[in-house]
C-alpha cells in the first residue's frame, strides 16, 4: 500500500439492487413504479429549452420547493428537496446526527442507513425488530444522539400505527427524529401534520416511488424552519447546485397532477391487495403491506431457490442474504399482466 | 437552544454567485457560457422516453463514462463523474483527505475547497500567492495530508506551466493531488496524461463552462483505478443514483460534438483577447487570463463602486469583499454584444 492510499476513508458501500443490462420478463426488485410518470411529466420535458442550460440552475430550487410547499400545505421554508431522497437522508445524517451519543436505527431496516453512518462515522445502535418483524417503539426510548426509521419500515413493509410514531416523537424531544416516509403514499398515514407539534422531527419523502420519477432523481424533506435551514446550510456547503433544470420541471408537473397521482396509487394498492391472496395460496406469509411491494416468505420453500429460479427466468426479485430475513423475498408491486407472469412462473417453481 | 439543536453540524456555507431573479441586461458574474450547448443536446432531450423515468438511472452512469471516456482517451475504469464538479470535488474530499495533516491550498482560490474542508473538518493550510497573483510551487511542497489547486487558478484567471504542476506532482507522490481544471479548455495545458504517470493525481472537469451545460450538472475525474475505485465507493456509500436520466442523455450528446465545442471555445477566446486590451485601454490592470472571465482591478477607481454602478444598470459582474482581492472584478467573457453593452457602461461609469 502506498503512503498516500493510508488516508483514504474505509467505507462499505450500498449495494443497490441489480439494474439489469440483460433483457429482462419482470423486473420487480427495485420498488419502482409499474406505471409511467404523470402525463404532464412529458410536457415539461418537451418545454424545457435546451439554450437555457448553459445558465447555473436555481440554487433554491424555488419552484419547485414552491409546488411541494402548496401540495403538502406547509411554508416554503419548512420544505428542503435533494437528489432523490437518499441525498435527503444522507445530508439529515450529516447535519444532525453530530453528537457522541448513538443514533438508533432498527436492525432490519433500510440498509443504507448504517452505511451513512459509517461513511459519517456516527455512532449508531441496532434495536431488534419483534418476531412479528415489527419496530418495538419502547425499545427506541433509551438514551441516544438521533432515532430514524422508516415508516412503512422496509423492507419488511409493515406500517406503525400513527400513535406510536409520535410516542417515539415524544420520548426523543432532545434529538432529532427522522422518518423515512418513502412508502407512505401506499396506504400509510403520515406523521407530516406532526412536524408542526414537534420541531425537532423531519419527515422526508421521494418522488421515487409513487409519482414514478425514480430515474430523476428527486426527495424532499418537510421539518421546522430550523431544521431546514440547518439542512440548506450543508447542502450549500457541499454542492450550491443540486438540482438540475430537467429534474426541478419533471418534478413540478409531477406533483401538480394529484388526480394522475391518485389512480396509480389506486392501481397499486388493489394489485398489491390481491397479490397477498394469491401469494398467501401459494403457500407463502405475507406481512401486511402499505407499501408498493411484498415481503414474503415460503412455509417450505428456501427463498434464495425461488429468487434463483426467479432470476433463471428473467423474472427479478430482491433477495437479502441476511440474518433474519434471508427467507424473504422483497417483491415490487407491478402492472397486474407482470404480476400473471411471476404467478405463473411461482406456480412452476412451487409445484 | 434546544438540547436537539447543539447537535446540529457548523457551517458557513459557500456562497455561489448571485443568480438574479429580475430582468438583467447582461449577466457576466457566473462564468457560464454565452452560447447555448450543442444542438445535439436538445436532440438528446427531445429523444428522452419520459415513461422510462419511472426506473431507476444507471448507478453507474455507464454510457456516460464510456463518451468521457472515449473523448478522454482513458479507461472507463479511469473516469468517474457526478453532480458538477462541485460534486465531485467534494466527495474526493471526503475521501482521499482522512488524515491528519494539513491539506494545503492557495490563500485565493476557489472559495469551496475552504468550505469542504471545515465540512468535514479536514485540517488545512493557506499558502499565499505571490504578488502577481501566481500559484508558488515550491511553498506547496511543505508537509501536507494532501493539496489541491485549480489550473488556471480562480478568480485570478492565471494558468501555471505544466511544467510547474508537474513539480507540485513529483514532490508530494505520499499524498493525493487534485488538479482542479474547470476552466482547462479555454487555452491551458491539461494535466490529464500525467495521470498515467502519477497514480496519486486527480484531475477534476466540468461541464458546466467549456460545454455550456451548468444547468444539466455534470463533472468528472479522471485518476488512477485505485483513486476511481476508491472514489466510487464513498459515492455509492452517499447516493446510488446521482446522476439522473436527462443529464446523463445531454452528457452524452454533449461531450460527442467536438466540432461545436471547439467553435464555441475559439468564440470565448477571441472575445477574451479583444476584452483584455479594451479593458486594459480603460485603464484597468488585467491578468493573462486563460479561461472564460477577467479578473481586472481599476488603476483609480473602486472595484466596489464599479461593481455597484454596474449593478445599478443590470450589469451582473463579480466582486469578493476578500482581503487582497478586493480591489479585483471577475467578469465572465460574454457574447460580443454582451461585452459591447459592458464596454458602453464602464465608459460612462469611468468618465
Amino acid at each position: 500500500m502506498k503512503e498516500w492510499e493510508k488516508n483514504i476513508r474505509k467505507v462499505t458501500p450500498y449495494i443497490p439492487g441489480e439494474q439489469p443490462k440483460m433483457d429482462y420478463v419482470v423486473k420487480l426488485n427495485t420498488n419502482e413504479c409499474p406505471y409511467p410518470p404523470s402525463p404532464m411529466v412529458e410536457q415539461a420535458i418537451k418545454d424545457l429549452d435546451y439554450k437555457r442550460f448553459r445558465l447555473y440552475p436555481d440554487p433554491d430550487a424555488t419552484e419547485l420547493v414552491r409546488a411541494i410547499a402548496d401540495y403538502e400545505k406547509v411554508p416554503e421554508e419548512r420544505v428542503f428537496v435533494g437528489v432523490g431522497s437518499d441525498d435527503v437522508l444522507g445530508m439529515a445524517f450529516l447535519t444532525f446526527f453530530h453528537g457522541e451519543k448513538p443514533v438508533l436505527m432498527a436492525d432490519i431496516t433500510y440498509s443504507f442507513y448504517d452505511v451513512w453512518a459509517n461513511l459519517f462515522q456516527i455512532p449508531f445502535e441496532t434495536i431488534p425488530l419483534n418476531a412479528q418483524l415489527e419496530i418495538v417503539p419502547e425499545e427506541f426510548c433509551r438514551e441516544n444522539g438521533g432515532v430514524v426509521f422508516p415508516n412503512p419500515n422496509a423492507p419488511t413493509a409493515i406500517e406503525m400505527p400513527l400513535s406510536q410514531v409520535e410516542k417515539i416523537i415524544r420520548k426523543n424531544q432532545d434529538v432529532v427524529v427522522i422518518v423515512d416516509e418513502a412508502y407512505i403514499d401506499f396506504g400509510g398515514t403520515s406523521a407530516l401534520r406532526l412536524t408542526e407539534k414537534y420541531d425537532n422531527l423531519l419527515v422526508v419523502r421521494t418522488f421515487s416511488k409513487s409519482r414514478a420519477m425514480a430515474g430523476m432523481r428527486i426527495g424532499y424533506a418537510i421539518g421546522s424552519e430550523t431544521l431546514i435551514s440547518a439542512l440548506k446550510a450543508v447542502k450549500f456547503s457541499y454542492n450550491s447546485y443540486t438540482m438540475n433544470q430537467a429534474a426541478m420541471a419533471a418534478g413540478i408537473a409531477a406533483i401538480r397532477d394529484e388526480k394522475y397521482f391518485n389512480q396509480t396509487i389506486e392501481k397499486i394498492i388493489s394489485t398489491r391487495e390481491r397479490a397477498k391472496k394469491v401469494l398467501s395460496d401459494f403457500g407463502f406469509f405475507v406481512t401486511d403491506s402499505k407499501t408498493n411491494f411484498l415481503f414474503a416468505t415460503h412455509k417450505t420453500m428456501e427463498a434464495k431457490d425461488i429468487f434463483e429460479q426467479l432470476r433463471d427466468r428473467h423474472i427479478f426479485v430482491r433477495f437479502f442474504d441476511k440474518p433474519r430475513i434471508n427467507q424473504y423475498l422483497r417483491i415490487t408491486i407491478g402492472t397486474d399482466e407482470e404480476m400473471e407472469i411471476l404467478y405463473q412462473a411461482l406456480r412452476e417453481i412451487l409445484k
